[in-house]
């Protein structure tokens, strides 16, 4: 990877002649830095090359001037300054927590070259524009494994990301071991939860990454779950059962009675020894009881009192704002930039996520042109991804790549802006992050030939090489889920952002030579992979619902020859044939199975070029 | 999967009529067996199909008679029977190892069909042919993680594979922690170990799949790594230095000084509680040292001792068979049928491993054809994966899906020996083994991409598709290997057996209309990709040496056009041009980049078959 495919951008980067190799005898020398960490260091070269570093003591060395505080802390200094040259490269960093976020842009610049894999000569200075810059990951509507918690904290890693928000406890689960409480988890997560040595587990796991923890404990709405094992916490008597389904439910803590503030200050004591970060998330959205809604003023009122106790800010949506907060507390905004800025205004500190919503499934530069700006007390944002329509298995793929532009947001200067440059060094860095772990191009094939069973798996890979992912609204709007449906459909091994397609629509709009062969060579295979998907589909139930979006993909290939032809001739294309076939690409641009034809935007620019009057070109098309 | 795809097959099955769903609303239940293991089928289940199982207490119910015992042993019964009908599935099993059994076969049979997921009517009474089966994993060579060996523990449970045989030292590396002895590990494994508590884990979760762990400390030759820490049971006084080369050294230990089996008693009694099988492997082989030789007789006497006294068997390779063994001992034969044969006659128990060498990179049907015979005293087989040429990263696809086949020849019917039904199952069991967890898939496309870089990796696709990884052999006589040189090249990318191969040669042997389209389709491939692959090699050395193997892909790729323009006209080829073909593509077929141009044998097959006279074909081709 060359320095052009860097995500997030630094700061200030000046190239240089010549190249550091890295070979056999490259190693990562540490001065003062933590042994472990470059230990983890030289794992990850030694991962992404293929080449075991073998203790020479010369190639990359690492500075760090000063110890990093024990757990990651909002503000700290995340500088660093990277040098590169053909006898060795220099990163330096005032703590061990510059040093990480500089040695990911390390990696990220390692590329095959002439001698091996190199890094180019460069000198790096490099340091947050946010200090706030998080995912938040719900694994209350979908319990999250261990495991997946670990790769994505790896992946945020690479990207410089500092904060996992985890979302907790919601109507659908309550996910950690409490042992004052154990009804908590016993009666309230189906037995998906963490335990209390797993948490300690992720927490150090992020530490080590220079990654905060912030946990969420939703309250006193979206607690349904809490109540199925302590029903005397609620605002209604019960009995409560594990909500199945998804949207905005009546149980509500009981803001009126002694006994739930007794039991949250012993809650809030056992929680917030478990997550030692100093910011504790009450959730406090969405309150449908229109008697608690009243009480919830107070309730907040209480609950501040019980974390400052504890030694915690609050932390909460942005309905936690008109109650009275402490002035220490973090609001944040899912509701947009301009109640961020009325929360700035207050005098708070705000983060914003309205626009970060992974779980929509939007293009990576519809997120990458939200800016958290610069208001006083803007600490940043963060990328939320709701659980409603992922599991464990896609999860990954909900999130990365796109969530690397969003990072990008958060850290690099306001004016990296180009959306073309971003997803060429998006495309780059997703391909980059694979040796973090991180499973969101490994599960697309499985997840495939798992519908395919024994039938070749080739015409769902050209289908959903065409396609993308529906996101929230579609699939909420299209079927009714519950908890327990099952995510293992077409849609669910879907891309959310497709690659393929955008290199067509770039072609489509470049119209090289070249481009009108590779583009009538796609169509073509669109087209003729429509028998063989509904040869496929053939008494098997799983894809039976594929047989249109296969037509339709047919038919955008149809459309797609069509214009390549009116192309190569002079002259335009009747306008009634062009507004023709813009219906009817509507038409299949529609959800069909919950995915989207994708495939139809490049389609569409050929069409309404072919509208254009032109001159003939020169040679065969 | 169908039933046509089991692997290994079981002793008897008989079809029936209509089939299980396996929906929601499908649960496995429990009767008689530990919860954790019925929890593993659920979770199993779920990742295979993606539907969440949900507890609905009816869809397979799974009886154990009895418990088995606390660990895994030799010769326990592995017997189950399983019946699938429309309204549910019963698996039943004398104990639980026999029903851990039965649930692969029946998480094998889960197919695609017209109602989603389906298991087809079936009845099955099943068995092992042999009570070891086993796979032999070097991790001295190279070391492998822990996760390594753990997921090749799920895949070898997955086709009913028993013994985990552990080479845990040798002159490269000594990988366990000892507390008795730390200069062993601290001095003799760079840091590569596994720490006790790693070791208890691994074996624990060996139990729960029904494999035994037989740990081997090679001895007394093959032990340099163990000298580096510790030079005093050494023959020779030292220093000594951990061996960096692959090959037969001197290093042995000291068979003449008392105090060797002082310590190998603290020492046997230290693993031998880490290790709760019954056998312990003490290598035995390839003493180099004449003097030693001499006195390995009785060394293995005192050896022999040590560990009777600590309550374990005897295991060693053939060479240990001439030393006054005690009755108990198995020996474990890479001489091959003869030697095991002769094991046998003598009264002791025998494995075979010669014809079992995965690491040889050999077509599945090759060990296939190997039988460890019905002698009395046969207890089985091991696959063997030594690790010069292999790193954590490619172990899985060196040893997966070929150990499918092995395990095959270890546990159904001798008479089961039909090549083309194993490669059409084998295939389908390599689809399926994925949902284990195993990685021989999923590391190719990464490994091409990291050559690639930021070029396309579509060239080198083409040409991996075309192309099978050099073996043992081939590499020692490439160059000189160490255990420190990169395994990060096309030829480790590379896999042993190709698939897309095996079918061009399938079609090129038949030659049904569709087959001449494809093969052409296919050859015009390899003639074009030339050029893109020269493309991508310019200023990539990693490249470089594929150069010639992408002109000999051309190539082939030419002749396989000629040949099929020969085949579509009537008569024969000229005796000469075929003749000039096969001398051209036996040079073609010889090691390039330590890889094999395995598209070299479709083409062949036409070659031969267009020199043969023929009346013209009907139609055009």
């Amino acid at each position: 990877m060359a320095h052009g495919a860097l995500m997030p951008l630094p700061w200030k980067l000046t190239g240089g002649a010549g190249r550091l190799s890295i070979g056999a005898g490259f190693d990562v020398v540490n001065s003062g830095c933590p042994e472990s960490t470059v230990g983890r260091f030289r794992a990850r070269i030694a991962r992404q090359t293929g080449i075991p570093l073998t203790g020479t003591g010369k190639g990359l060395t690492v500075t760090c001037l000063a110890a990093a505080p024990d757990w990651p802390a909002l503000g700290e200094d995340e500088s660093y300054t990277l040098d590169v040259t053909p006898a060795g490269a220099q990163l330096q960093a005032p703590t061990t927590t510059g040093v990480l976020r500089g040695f990911e842009t390390f990696a990220q610049m390692i590329a095959t070259g002439p001698d091996g894999f190199e890094v180019a000569t460069v000198h790096v200075e490099d340091h947050p524009r946010y200090p706030w810059r998080g995912l938040m990951l719900d694994v209350s509507r979908h319990f999250m494994p261990l495991e997946v918690i670990l790769r994505n904290l790896d992946a945020m890693a690479a990207v410089k990301l500092n904060v996992l928000h985890w979302h907790l406890s919601d109507d659908q689960g309550f996910r950690v071991e409490s042992k004052l409480f154990p009804a908590l988890q016993q009666m309230g997560s189906d037995g998906n939860y963490y335990t209390q040595d797993q948490i300690r587990q992720v927490v150090a796991y992020a530490r080590d990454r220079g990654i905060r923890v912030v946990p969420e404990f939703d309250m006193p709405g979206h607690t349904t779950a809490w109540f199925v094992g302590m029903p005397q916490i609620a605002a209604a008597p019960g009995p409560y059962q594990i909500e199945r389904n998804f949207g905005i439910f009546m149980p509500v803590m009981n803001a009126a009675s002694e006994s739930t503030y007794t039991f949250l200050d012993a809650f809030v004591g056992e929680m917030g020894a478990l997550f030692p970060d100093p910011f504790w998330h009450i959730g406090g959205d969405e309150v449908e009881d229109k008697a608690a809604l009243k009480l919830q003023p107070q309730f907040n009122q209480r609950l501040q009192g019980i974390l400052k106790a504890h030694g915690k800010s609050l932390v909460g949506w942005d309905e936690v704002l008109a109650l009275g907060l402490a002035q220490d507390s973090v609001v944040q905004s899912w509701r947009g930039p301009d109640a961020l800025a009325n929360i700035a205004k207050q005098g708070y500190r705000g983060i914003l996520s309205y626009g970060y919503y992974l779980n929509y499934l939007l293009p990576a530069s519809t997120h990458y042109a939200m800016d958290p700006g610069d208001a006083n007390g803007v600490l940043g944002g963060e990328a939320c991804m709701w659980a409603e329509y992922v599991s464990g298995e896609t999860e990954d793929s909900r999130i990365w790549p796109r969530m690397a532009a969003v990072a990008e947001r958060f850290w690099s200067q306001k004016s990296v802006t180009d959306v073309t440059s971003m997803y060429q060094r998006l495309e780059e860095t997703g391909k980059w992050l694979e040796w973090t772990g991180i499973q969101d191009r490994a599960d697309y094939l499985p997840m495939l030939q798992r519908l395919a069973g024994t039938s070749p798996v080739d015409p769902l890979v050209v289908l959903g090489d065409a396609s993308e992912a529906g996101g929230h609204d579609i699939r909420a709007n299209s079927q009714h889920y519950t908890t327990l449906t099952p995510l293992n459909r077409f849609v669910d091994a879907a891309r959310p952002e497709n690659e393929n397609v955008r290199h067509l629509e770039v072609a489509a709009g470049r119209l090289a030579r070249t481009d009108v062969a590779a583009l009538r060579a796609q169509f073509q295979a669109w087209v003729d992979n429509d028998a063989a998907l509904q040869a496929i589909a053939k008494g098997n139930s799983m894809l039976a619902e594929l047989v249109p979006l296969s037509a339709n993909l047919k038919a955008a290939g149809e459309i797609g020859l069509k214009a390549l032809n009116y192309l190569a001739m002079p002259g335009a294309a009747p306008a009634d044939w062009v507004a023709q076939q813009n219906a009817a690409l509507d038409q299949m641009y529609k959800p069909v199975a919950e995915t989207i034809l994708a495939a139809v935007r490049p389609v569409r620019v050929l069409v309404n070029a072919a509208g254009k009057s032109r001159e003939p070109r020169r040679g065969r098309m």
